[in-house]
């Protein structure tokens, strides 16, 4: 026992002295987040966040991953098996998809109508495959035929498209696409981020092959995790592969051991904290059920629209392809974008997002996701905005 | 003001029902982590998860964001300004200094002597680049003569080596390998995962051009964060590029713009909770001061290495190149690995780590890192194993 006789180290033990040359404790400002993510986090969801760590192939880890992939095929209708959480933010689960089924020489239809379709355009080409656009105006979602024509004029492995475009607060019908995709024999890879746990979500009734999303939208966890889902006929066609994925980090191949294979080998060093964030907030996603969480965005997209529309903001998107929790809107006559969302940040810590690309400067996103889309939420950003034009 | 007469939408104010088919809350055991990552993280850091969620382009974001990179440069010994945080875990780390750095055609002296050197060598295959293999017996260093001969016969661009391999609990020394590589006019790439706020690490001093690290080690803040820093060489050579990165989640050239630019363009959405842990646990590091850490470090090894070899363990690694945060152990004579880890965590909570690689059943990897690394964490350690030898 003569260890138990050694000196004791000082350190950690020892309250640590105040160091000058040390930053202040964290002490952001109290938002409001109605831009377009990450949005208010539930309370649930925060204190989840600092459980205790435990290790990445504790078996209790493991229980937690289990429970984890159920309640996202539930939460993305799905049965399909490979359905786990990639461990970085929605671009990561965009480039996630798109590495895994691309090989170089292959060429993909890919649906641009805003900044996400585009990022989509470009990962095609650095995988080193032929991105053939099919583009709609910003604001328009894209039209099948335009697809159908596409596809008919070249062999495409597959076809991109965004659900809900968050630059722009477009809803794409995802239906009729998926279709004309399979009787090409392509797959259809389609951006859920914005729409996840959102508004209406079916990636088996609909045919999606390979589906990502993020945390941080509608479904209230932080940012940081992405959630994919790949169907049987996605994992035939990464199964069959020639070539290594060129990404180490994002290779299903060896991920999937970790998520889903019986021995649950070492990949990477999963987010255990992000991961207990998004056991809990896709447990409120369950309590509250999916089709009441799409109805309660609907109808509090209905309160806002009809409070911007009163005091002036015109909404970009025709009634019928209108995101309900993304809302991008043209500010009233003499409204100055910078000055007025600084204005709403400093005096009501309300955060809502500017436009992205095309439209930097020219519109606002308004979010209404997940735990931001209560009539608390509207009536506080329309109270605030009354009172600053 | 009609909109305050609407009807309000139920959720989510009111209390959500339990419904059977969602999962039980979080309940995962209590730990004490003494294997090779995550290491038990402070309460203040798991406190500062909790904290609500502010935007990605807050300003109050863009001085957190400020401060952990300062804090980072201070960690990594260096004025490197292209210093920040990859939204990822530490193999993303890895990759990102990789992918930045080679083009296909190029040439990587790779250095391997356990599981990340291997890692190293098959990303950068995945570059569609050559990895030339420097190899030393696992549980060994490499040898700077072996690395010599290999710079004399390949124009290489870049000479990838671990400091500190977690696999196998060797410590490598750096300098004169980086003087080679730097005479040959090739960058060094170091994974600093394990030795990163554990032990001498000088970045600037040593002439390290790409290092990459992780969270989850002796900086005790959760996994998922991969801070990365890169000198001007390797900036410069970033910057005269003639392809794409195949990355577009990790190509620094447009990161960079988000963390380090005068507009602080979005590049992707970042990881907002992950940032608050990291920048707390940074705090905690600069308290102690980042000398007295690497002492405590070394102070605890030897409390633990006596003890164990008391008990019949046996190092792997000879005195000289023996990790102080990473104890890597052959079991004593008629231990099976497997029961003993399992009765360690299922009686006592205690993790350890068992082995890697070729070294898989064979070892032990025992953690001593951070807030794990304190004699209470070695008694409690060693306790335990009397009572089940």
């Amino acid at each position: 026992m003569t260890s138990f006789s050694r000196p004791l180290s000082p350190s950690p033990l020892k309250k640590r002295p105040k160091i000058m040359s040390v930053p202040a404790p964290l002490n952001p400002g109290q938002r409001v987040l109605m831009g377009p993510g990450p949005s208010d986090a539930n309370p649930r969801v925060l204190r989840a966040m600092a459980t205790p760590l435990i290790g990445h192939l504790d078996p209790d880890f493991i229980q937690i991953m289990d429970e984890i992939k159920d309640m996202l095929r539930t939460a993305f209708r799905t049965q399909n098996e490979l359905t786990i959480p990639i461990s970085a933010p929605g671009s990561a689960g965009m480039e996630t998809c798109l590495v895994n089924l691309l090989e170089p020489g292959d060429r993909a239809i890919v649906c641009v109508n805003g900044v996400f379709g585009g990022r989509m355009a470009d990962i095609v080409e650095r995988c080193g495959a032929t991105a053939i656009r099919v583009e709609a105006e910003w604001g328009q979602p894209i039209a099948p035929e335009k697809v159908a024509d596409a596809l008919a004029a070249n062999s495409a492995k597959l076809v991109c498209i965004v659900h809900a475009e968050t630059s722009t607060g477009v809803l794409q019908p995802l239906e009729e696409i998926a279709n004309l995709a399979h009787e090409h024999e392509a797959l259809i890879v389609v951006d859920t981020v914005t729409s996840f746990c959102g508004s209406a979500l079916e990636v088996d009734a609909w045919g999606l092959d390979a589906v990502y999303t993020g945390t941080q939208k509608c479904l209230s966890a932080p940012p940081g995790i992405s959630p994919v889902t790949f169907s049987e006929r996605a994992v035939a066609v990464m199964d069959a592969r020639k070539t290594k994925v060129q990404s180490w980090f994002l290779d299903l191949s060896m991920v999937r051991n970790y998520w889903t294979g019986a021995k649950r080998a070492y990949h990477h060093t999963a987010p255990v904290s992000s991961m207990y964030a998004l056991h809990e907030a896709l447990r409120i996603v369950l309590e509250e059920g999916l089709e009441p969480r799409w109805k309660r965005h609907q109808q509090n997209h209905v309160l806002l629209r009809h409070g911007l529309q009163e005091i002036g903001f015109k909404y970009l998107v025709s009634p019928e392809y209108r995101l309900p929790m993304l809302n991008a809107v043209h500010l009233p006559s003499g409204c100055e974008d910078a000055a007025l969302r600084g204005a709403l940040l400093d005096r009501y810590g309300i955060e809502v997002g500017g436009g992205l690309g095309q439209f930097a400067g020219k519109l606002w996103r308004i979010g209404l996701m997940g735990e931001s889309c209560t009539p608390n939420h509207v009536h506080m950003l329309l109270s605030a905005l009354r009172s600053l034009l």
